[in-house]
């Protein structure tokens, strides 16, 4: 028959494929520790009423949606923040804020497939519950940067864009942009920071009625600066926490990765104040990670009002950004000990000599067929061990047993009680 | 609103909740390290015919199948076996044997609920493909045994029942019963290890066309011992395999755990060889592992003719079995440290020096809304630190940092250039 093939959008990790991905994983989880936030998970399907709830009808075309067997309607999850609501709203106030949770889902899009995009992804998730201050904005834009330098990029591989959806808001509202049109305009917003302001102005016309409005709109996002946005707009009440936040910025060190950027508007509906998205320098990828403020969704779940904010970033992206920067990740030793019998018709003394390795701690195998030694010394190289120990032979008469360094060749005879001990002293020398 | 319910036979995994399925995995991760194997993953859905190809089309009542926007037809993985055997297959002979591979994958059965089984589960995978030999079987035995061990469990608390497939078929063969009828038959004794022989004898007669023929397979499958079955068959090529096995749990030293059971011959109609299952020893739950040799899956798939065996262990039964020992596992510390800020209007100091002990790997958080000294104990106590370390106030101005032990009460003070250090030499006297 032809060989079956996995579902399109998805990827197959063989183990030399998941040594990136615990990679990217395990310095996540690193960060998320040295920054004091504790993990959590939901289900990988969830009702589907909680991604309408949130994002409106519209997301169902991008979702895995289906009955199940009972007729309920269900999807498999595209993010993880509903779910992380739903549960903080489910337990109302017993929950002692703040909280800093995070969380590694794998998650599923039903989307064009492109580059830097796939089906089904892993993504990190931080997110601070319980803390209107924009203190919890800067912490995480901090521990975004934090993530990015563990996995070995510096501000000359990418940077933090920062804006804010209430100031967006107040500019909007002073324009004389009715309340209702705020979401579409956004919407054109987030496609023109793909795209370029050019190629929205015609949109943006038929939106606000003419040219003139557009124009006006374009030109207030034109704005260099956060000082000179200031000057122009004396009276505004939103400028204030985006200069708190760029005073954080200077005391976490961070000057160097963090940029105002008035046109970072996100697309999403529910963000209520400082949004902000990580790009690579060379724009040449989609945005690495993103996020921003959501002081009413754990409210809209029915929960009590949570002042929220979050971040989540992809690991499709960030697995091109590590190989275009040739980044290696050696596969280490499957093994770091193999045990090879010299002329034994059975493994019963290479059993014995593994489980004795394995008892102190160290990762041991041993052929599981009757095999020479010629072959058994290929097997220990298939599996990268760093030693090998012969059991049975000539040495086995005068209670000595042999080691050899796979790498450099070298060989010792020990006595057979100090085999264990001499066998972890070789491993700590060769780390 | 009312607040949205997560999906029937999910689990929400908040902190505490993770702590223990952390427990869980991380155990099961150096298991498996110890014992040399790597970890591999795939899809979380398949197409549907990757599954009934394997386990026929009854299998997709218990799925959660549907179709794609592309009118493909997928489902949840139900188990990962599938993709194991797809993705050997699609290598073709390219993959070096044998391949000694775990995986920790979510899988998704839609079962009737019932204790110890959910919707939404985790499951260990071990297999070892690319040997015949009965090694590979003893050593994946041996492994489910550690696999318990690392978990706290002895050999008073669960035992291994091992039987085997060929050995049933050859019984079966010798008294007559045709080959059509030894997937029906097997699925029944399945049934008898949980419901008891007594209740299989009506349904067993029907299948062999009479109550005498139902009594002479069940008194077969009341034989004691492997050296009675070996009496009564002097002919058998089957038992010689189990001999060879029993030799080597015996090197193992693991004679206390693993005991011939010829009524284990799991239910799954595609194993080929020895079958296995670990159950608890008061058998008030369901099996807590269960494996065995399937030599014919990956030749199923179209790739070339692999011997393969492997066992499963679900997180759902571990769980219960370690709250049932009253086995604790404790919350960490979500930081180790936490900095408090006194008579500070801003809380930039308190940034600044969270982020010089976060750069020396120290876990450190700091409250992140301006409240006073007490309350920031407070919130240092939620978050379990070990120590405080406290900002401005007067002992500034003489260029000191006093630090506290959170458990003991205990003071110090320090130059600030000695902070550093000092509090890590105090976190790894504590450890």
């Amino acid at each position: 028959m032809q060989i079956p093939s996995s579902p399109k959008g998805t990827r197959d990790f063989y183990p030399d494929d998941m040594v990136w991905r615990e990679h990217i994983f395990s310095s996540w989880e690193s960060t998320c520790r040295l920054y004091g936030f504790e993990k959590y998970d939901g289900p990988m399907f969830e009702h589907l009423e909680l991604f309408t709830k949130k994002s409106g009808d519209e997301i169902e075309k991008q979702l895995y949606a289906f009955a199940d067997k009972a007729g309920r309607h269900v999807a498999l999850r595209p993010e993880i923040t509903p779910s992380l609501a739903r549960m903080v709203a489910a337990r109302g106030t017993s929950l002692k804020m703040p909280l800093r949770w995070y969380s590694i889902p794998t998650l599923f899009r039903y989307e064009r497939m492109q580059k830097g995009r796939l089906r089904e992804f892993a993504q990190l998730n931080m997110d601070i519950l319980g803390v209107a201050d924009v203190s919890a904005d800067a912490e995480l834009i901090a521990a975004a940067v934090a993530m990015m330098q563990a996995l070995g990029f510096t501000h000359e591989d990418f940077s933090v864009r920062v804006s804010s959806r209430s100031l967006l808001e107040e500019l909007f509202v002073s324009m004389g942009i009715a309340r209702e049109k705020h979401a579409a305009v956004y919407a054109e917003f987030d496609k023109g920071a793909k795209a370029g302001p050019g190629e929205i102005h015609g949109e943006l016309a038929r939106l606000l009625g003419g040219k003139a409005a557009a124009d006006k709109v374009l030109d207030v996002f034109a704005v260099g600066s956060l000082d000179e946005l200031r000057n122009r707009n004396p009276g505004s009440q939103a400028v204030a926490p985006l200069v708190e936040l760029f005073g954080l910025i200077d005391a976490y060190g961070l000057d160097d990765y963090v940029a105002f950027d008035l046109g970072i508007v996100r697309g999403l509906a529910y963000y209520t104040g400082i949004v902000f998205e990580l790009f690579d320098k060379k724009r040449s990828l989609r945005s690495i990670a993103g996020g921003g403020r959501y002081d009413r969704l754990v409210g809209l779940y029915g929960g009590p009002d949570t002042p929220a904010v979050g971040f989540a970033a992809g690991d499709v992206v960030l697995a091109e950004m590590l190989k275009a920067k040739n980044v290696v990740v050696p596969r280490p030793p499957r093994s770091d000990v193999f045990v090879v019998s010299i002329g034994e018709q059975t493994p019963r003394k290479a059993v014995i000599m593994t489980q004795a390795l394995r008892k102190a701690g160290v990762r041991t195998e041993f052929a599981l067929r009757e095999v020479g030694v010629g072959k058994q010394m290929k097997l220990a190289h298939n599996c990268r061990a760093r030693l090998a120990v012969f059991v049975g032979g000539e040495e086995e008469k005068g209670r000595q047993v042999r080691i050899r360094d796979m790498d450099a060749g070298e060989e010792w005879l020990v006595s057979d009680g100090a085999l264990v001990e001499t066998v972890r002293d070789k491993l700590l020398q060769q780390q």
